[in-house]
């Protein structure tokens, strides 16, 4: 069964940097990657916090938010 | 061919996370990850430097610096 990641993001220049080169990159065989724009979708907002993120972009695997550099602080995206 | 990437980091629990999670996630089909341990070959810190990493875990690909997280300034490993 492949693991669920989650990218969330904002559209943001960082965001798009990281979504084409990194979250791109992970092996689809082991991941399923969902792409979310929480600009759009306000109400994952608090999904997003759960997870422990503090900003976008940023991935979620297993359970753990991992920030990658820095576009948006979340409080922004609310 | 496969693309190159180097994932820098400096053994702290932030750096041990972010490989075991994200840095193996990556297609291995696609990508050759090189992982270095900046503590022990401090020589390459420059070479990061150069990267544009300026924390610890770092991950590089295509010459773009992603610093996932934050575990360590580079300062502290020269």
């Amino acid at each position: 069964m492949k693991s669920k990641a989650i990218f969330y993001h904002a559209g943001c220049p960082v965001c798009v940097e990281a979504e084409t080169q990194l979250a791109s990159a992970l092996d689809s065989a082991r991941f399923e990657v969902e792409v979310v724009h929480l600009g759009q979708e306000k109400a994952r907002v608090s999904e997003a916090e759960k997870y422990g993120v503090k900003s976008v972009p940023a991935l979620v695997m297993n359970n753990q938010a991992f920030h990658i550099n820095f576009g948006a602080d979340l409080s922004v995206l609310k």
